[in-house]
């Protein structure tokens, strides 16, 4: 079988490998003056930045962190987590970013897991680690963070406050070479059942992640997301998939920066007005808070581009902000995929509408960016049709995917499935390749041999004006595999019954947005809808109670 | 010595070599009407682009082509060639482009060296083959393309012809994964002396440099060159460089493309208003041309940005260029850096200025793009000062800068010394970062421990009014190591002698541009100046003749 021609290890001895350390290259270069602004606390330029990373790699070193340990961060959203983002990997160490929304039980279950050396701890965390300090196995040394003038006191075993290791460290480190595939960063990921597992991103990864991201988020005049002028500030904690992976991005392009702290939506909506903020990423919960503030209401948005992410944009959402004149793109993606595959895709002709007549499009999932292959496959593996109708689960490959779970080799090959990592979630694809999300794989109702979506179902039956919330489950059915339940919560006050939410459903059958089979036999009104800690609905728990 | 950890072949087993069909996926899924246009022949969509990159990957397996083989092109710049620049490396072949402005004994020399298996040649071309028909070693199959009804016959053995070959082949091709280190691409570089070398490109060394380019000529507000609503039109040709790996990226983008065929200054202007082309790359002498065309002085081109390479870009052409409304940029780098090192960086202050006088910066080098490391230095390998007055060697470090030379370790050794391609330039860079080339290192006259820049002075002489060209070389000296030697070319008409140049060069010395030992003691009046074959000064032969 001929073979294309592989560079020979002598014609490949100056390969460079992908290192975080050269995402730090550009943007200091550029614009050594930009800023980098932490709330209405301290600003500094990328050249302090390039200063204190080297100062924090010097530190770490002094506290004993060597090439191959983990260190772990439980801080707000700051610039010293900015630091910690290069720093921790460009040592060879892993960053592991801690949830700090987990309960205790679970962060010290993570800690353990991922063999955490060193904490890197804010002190509003203090409490959560002291009250599971005897059960923390590996940890060596913490390090304090305070936005006080000293750091609380502790009965955690400490080797100094962040800014004193920093000022009396070294300005100059000098980081090494090392093989690209070595693992730079590290998280936790919660389902519904069972402990949190691990996800591990390379060097490698991240730095194809981040340049893939200006392909998307720089290049499309439809969407100027991430442009040297832009002003960007998270709304994704920086725990979680190292906020989508943006920070990387916007140092490597040298973009002034605004890291928030907490999410106080007077807040952040403050930061906003002062700093003009172009570009942020975002929950629905979030910017849900955000624009119930009242000084949103004083506020010019008109330049503000955001991508919302983490459950779906609803239309309801995206028209409310267009109201405000802000701009809302839906992104893709998952903690296991680093996490961006696939953004809302605008075309010309889509701004030539008002604002307000774009949300179709803008809450579609979008097409998927460049590098990325995605599909949409049967369970027998086999790819649907691309007709905005047939449902699938959405299939991935791309360079930035996390290879397994950390220390969970068989979760690893439940993810990963004839060379696709397979999502879990299920969706249709129009013929231009746009993207629609239509349900967890776990929680779509299986038909008569078709898959139904909870969320459509819950959507439509929203609509109905008694009616405050809906969860739509499937539950076992020996002629069809499966039927639809329905749990439904009503406004205070209001009245109705299973037909008035039946006849309410056949409107879209006549529409052409259900199909009859869809409308459920099973519609009970409930007082409340069970919801998981982080508010979604526990499909799970419905299901074990409705068995 | 600890270690950084590294991934586990089993925990890495889901890696994604970059390969560059991966840079075929995007552009064609957010763009499939986008249209790739040739000259003023014919048109396509990038869905017509993928299918026959399909059937000319059949074709090519019909004619006999397996991975590893090596495919040349001689053609113009055409949509058939950018076809070639996926088709041929995405089934495992090499891509030889081969240079044909090289004279028939050069070329058949780099076909024999690369081992070429199967050539597309034009139909203007054939007569260099058919020249050297007798000497060609390893072709066993030639394709022929034309732009006309049928191929000119010819004695080579031909297979057919491309279109009637695509016409036949099938519409699925399944592109296999393979090494990322594969090699995708070959072409040969031309010195004054010895044979032409060969450089060679990976397919991770193109998909990243493409990646990167998106980072640097998309992201920056004040250099929109790379943009989904660009339309892009090459004049450097696609044989050298990749047309500077711009197709790759355009494609990425699903960007509009226009091909001009051969550079008729006439044609290239007429396409230039034709399709509103916004972006070009161009090397002086053709920028020169179009600019002495009738038509461009009808044109709108306040929108067109053109990134100027291959050799400086004088201050004098950057003003005619403005004075035409044309924005300039220079780009920076070389065969052996697939090319892109540095381009011009300007400011949002920069742009403030009336484009007449934002000349002096982007005539520079510029800011090495992200993920490049640039440096300047002294023959002992240690940095020089980054203050604009010191001058070194530019050597990099990327991942896209090519290993060796194919075939010639030896010279390979010598481009790569320390773990840094030497780039045999010297330069000067400013405290912010801005590189300016000052000379070639063989160029750059060593006097008394400092180094002189040859192309400096010849700028400084040429502004003497009755200076039609200079050429300035070292010498031998004793006492100083050398000193410079200048060759001048009067105007018609007019009269100077040695005093006259050194007066003129000595306001220069007083304004602070040249030291007075920059002055040369050594003038000559001559009728010409040796050029090489491209039109460059032949300065060895000058070093030769002076000896």
């Amino acid at each position: 079988m001929a073979q294309p021609r592989i560079l020979a290890p002598a014609d490949n001895a100056h390969q460079y490998p992908l290192l975080i350390k050269q995402l730090l290259l550009s943007g200091p270069r550029y614009n050594p003056d930009q800023e980098i602004v932490y709330a209405n606390r301290s600003k500094y330029t990328y050249t302090d930045l390039v200063e204190r990373i080297h100062r924090l790699a010097n530190a770490l070193t002094d506290a004993g962190v060597k090439p191959g340990d983990t260190v772990a961060v439980m801080d707000w959203d700051t610039p010293r987590y900015l630091e910690c983002f290069f720093a921790i990997p460009m040592i060879g160490a892993v960053l592991h970013t801690i949830n700090v929304r987990l309960s205790p039980d679970q962060v010290v279950y993570t800690m353990n897991h991922a063999e955490d050396d060193v904490v890197l701890v804010h002190d509003d965390f203090l409490p959560i680690l002291e009250s599971v300090k005897d059960e923390i196995k590996t940890v060596k040394t913490y390090i304090q963070l305070t936005d006080e003038k000293a750091a609380k006191s502790t009965t955690l075993k400490v080797a100094g406050d962040y800014e004193a290791l920093l000022a009396k460290a070294g300005t100059e480190f000098d980081f090494p070479d090392f093989d690209e595939n070595s693992v730079a960063t590290t998280f936790y990921t919660t389902g519904t059942t069972g402990n949190p597992k691990g996800v591990f991103f390379s060097h490698r990864q991240l730095v194809l992640h981040t340049l893939a991201m200006t392909g998307s988020l720089s290049a499309y005049d439809e969407m100027p997301l991430l442009r040297s002028t832009s002003v960007y500030m998270p709304v994704t904690p920086m725990f979680h998939v190292h906020a989508w992976g943006v920070p990387y991005a916007a140092t490597m392009l040298g973009i002034k920066q605004i890291y928030p702290g907490r999410y106080e939506p007077e807040l952040l909506v403050d930061l906003l007005k002062e700093h003009k903020v172009t570009f942020s990423h975002c929950v629905p919960t979030i910017m849900q808070m955000m624009m119930g503030t009242e000084s949103i209401k004083t506020a010019d948005l008109s330049n503000w581009h955001v991508l919302i992410g983490g459950s779906a944009l609803t239309k309801g959402l995206c028209d409310a902000g267009a109201r405000l004149g802000i701009r809302m793109y839906t992104g893709y993606g998952m903690s296991e995929t680093c996490p961006l595959l696939s953004v809302t895709h605008l075309k010309p002709e889509d701004l030539e509408l008002p604002l307000e007549q774009q949300t179709n499009k803008r809450v579609k999932t979008g097409i998927a960016v460049p590098m990325v292959e995605l599909e949409i496959v049967a369970p027998d593996g086999q790819p649907v049709p691309h007709d905005g109708e047939a449902k699938g689960e959405v299939v991935a490959r791309a360079p930035w995917l996390t290879q397994s779970y950390f220390k969970q080799p068989d979760k690893g090959e439940e993810l990963w499935q004839g060379g696709w990592l397979h999502t879990g979630d299920v969706a249709s694809m129009e013929p231009d390749n746009t993207l629609t999300i239509k349900d967890r794989i776990k929680d779509v109702i299986k038909t008569g041999g078709e898959w139904l979506s909870s969320l459509d179902l819950e959507n439509l039956i929203s609509q109905h004006p008694a009616v405050a919330g809906a969860a739509v489950v499937g539950v076992p059915d020996e002629k069809w595999g499966e039927r639809p339940h329905a749990l439904v919560t009503l406004k205070p006050g209001e009245q109705a019954d299973v037909e008035d939410i039946q006849r309410h459903l056949e409107q879209f059958v006549a529409s052409g947005e259900i199909n009859k089979w869809a409308i459920p036999e099973h519609i009970d009104f409930v007082e409340d809808i069970p919801k998981t800690s982080v508010g979604k609905i526990n499909k799970k728990l419905i299901r074990d109670q409705l068995k």
